[in-house]
């Protein structure tokens, strides 16, 4: 990078505004989840990334060792602080960790005035290792006061038993819960709610959509061979947000965000000794 | 991304690793600095970053409202729960915050058998908006402590006279200055230091570099005219790792830091009300 040229002043014309996307989840030091490896989905899709971080994890590829909630107050703070600066085309919402941390995001996506259409939520409750990421009064909280406020939520089918009651190790189930989970959130007054079950832990990785006017979709997966699956949650709810943020409609939004997932997986290269991140910046689609 | 097949299982050749670095430093919720700018500039150099989070923040690109010091016991958590997974090719090491968080640091150098040649200190002591980032009592261990452990420091003038006692208004004085910060550093039985004082806030910014043999070099920088300056001095020092652990020698790292931090200024874009962040994914060297 040597050929640019020193020692002179020289204007730059400043280009156009890229859209701000927030992102509020956790942190992950070895970078494959949270709001680290968010920024980098937001990157790869051309928008900025900033982030609240709602809790510490002590964690590498090996798995979740420690979970470190921060204040409800800060979380709060920097919420506030974000905003007085810019304003949002888009929020994705990962683990949360308490219930005092359900409150403040709901609190600040009715104060905030952010169209519900550009909220995903991603419902992380339990750790691929294991690991409690929100504890039983935080998941209440989710479906009775956050639900309401979010015009997409992307649970994995166990995310999915634990919001709705139904187990669903049975794919035929899943279409049902979904609705279940819609309904759940028509009595919180949300008749706008896209429901999308993603299937990573199926035999075949195949998503479920549903639209809040009730049309159905099966999003056919593709299994990738790879040890690089830590976070891919993460990275798929993230990247709907950005099609959402593109403009995209509900079923091109959600091929769009698989997709995204999918060849992040393929271009994944070995990081640590457990299930490693996916490749997130494979591709950015402008300097 | 619609083009990639779906609905077949297929396989992968797994590319070869890319290095690892670590960034342990603060967060930034705004992301122009701190540990997921950092993420970004290590992503712009073709390496995987990983990150301790020292100190939560609360700032914008109107400034830091409030800083919140991540419990010593976490920070060193974090640190054996990364190294037991990867051996990083290198440590950007920026804000710290608290004296414990010194301690815990340069224990983790001094047992983890990094190389000091590849671990890059920004002292950062006080915020652009005047806000303490490290109590006095952590510039004190800092200094006798960490910086025995370290192959580079990368002080500003300001953070150059607080370890020194040697104010640096003037030009002509940051040689002596940062000869005595190497002495400093050798009587801490550090002879390999090399000392790189930031001159961005100099009318020429033009960087000093000193190396442990005791050459030393003026390197002619480039004021661009931008909004953008939010954490040029952590974007310098983590590129500055880059080039170190793409085997570049001193005085070429520290030209090529000095180029692609320019250059990121001058892609910059808007963002947020105040000082922006720079755009550090402007180029990506690889996918």
């Amino acid at each position: 990078m040597k050929e640019h040229a020193q020692g002179e002043t020289r204007k730059v014309v400043t280009p156009s505004r890229k859209p701000v996307a927030f992102s509020i989840a956790g942190f992950d030091p070895s970078s494959g989840a949270g709001v680290t490896a968010d920024i980098k989905v937001f990157a790869a899709h051309d928008l900025y990334g900033m982030a609240c971080i709602t809790a510490l994890t002590v964690q590498s590829t090996l798995g979740v060792r420690r979970v470190e909630p921060v204040a409800a107050e800060t979380i709060r703070e920097t919420l506030a602080c974000l905003r007085e600066d810019v304003l949002p085309a888009g929020v994705k919402i990962g683990m949360l960790a308490t219930a005092e941390a359900v409150s403040e995001v709901t609190r600040f996506l009715s104060e905030a005035g952010i169209d519900p259409q550009r909220v995903v939520l991603d419902p992380v409750i339990r750790s691929s290792s294991g690991k409690e990421l929100l504890n039983p009064e935080g998941v209440d909280r989710l479906r009775l006061e956050l639900l309401p406020h979010v015009g997409w939520v992307t649970p994995n089918i166990d995310e999915l038993a634990v919001l709705t009651g139904i187990g669903t190790s049975d794919k035929e189930v899943i279409p049902m819960a979904a609705a279940r989970l819609q309904v759940l959130a028509n009595a919180g007054a949300n008749p706008k709610l896209h429901v999308l079950v993603t299937g990573g832990h199926l035999h075949r990785p195949d998503d479920f959509l549903l639209t809040p006017d009730g049309k159905s979709l099966w999003l056919k997966g593709e299994r990738v061979e790879t040890q690089s699956t830590h976070g891919t949650g993460c990275a798929f709810s993230s990247a709907l947000l950005c099609s959402l943020i593109e403009g995209r409609v509900a079923e091109e939004a959600a091929a769009e965000a698989k997709a995204y997932v999918t060849a992040a997986l393929q271009a994944a290269y070995p990081v640590g000794r457990g299930k490693g991140p996916m490749h997130h910046l494979f591709v950015r689609r402008s300097g």
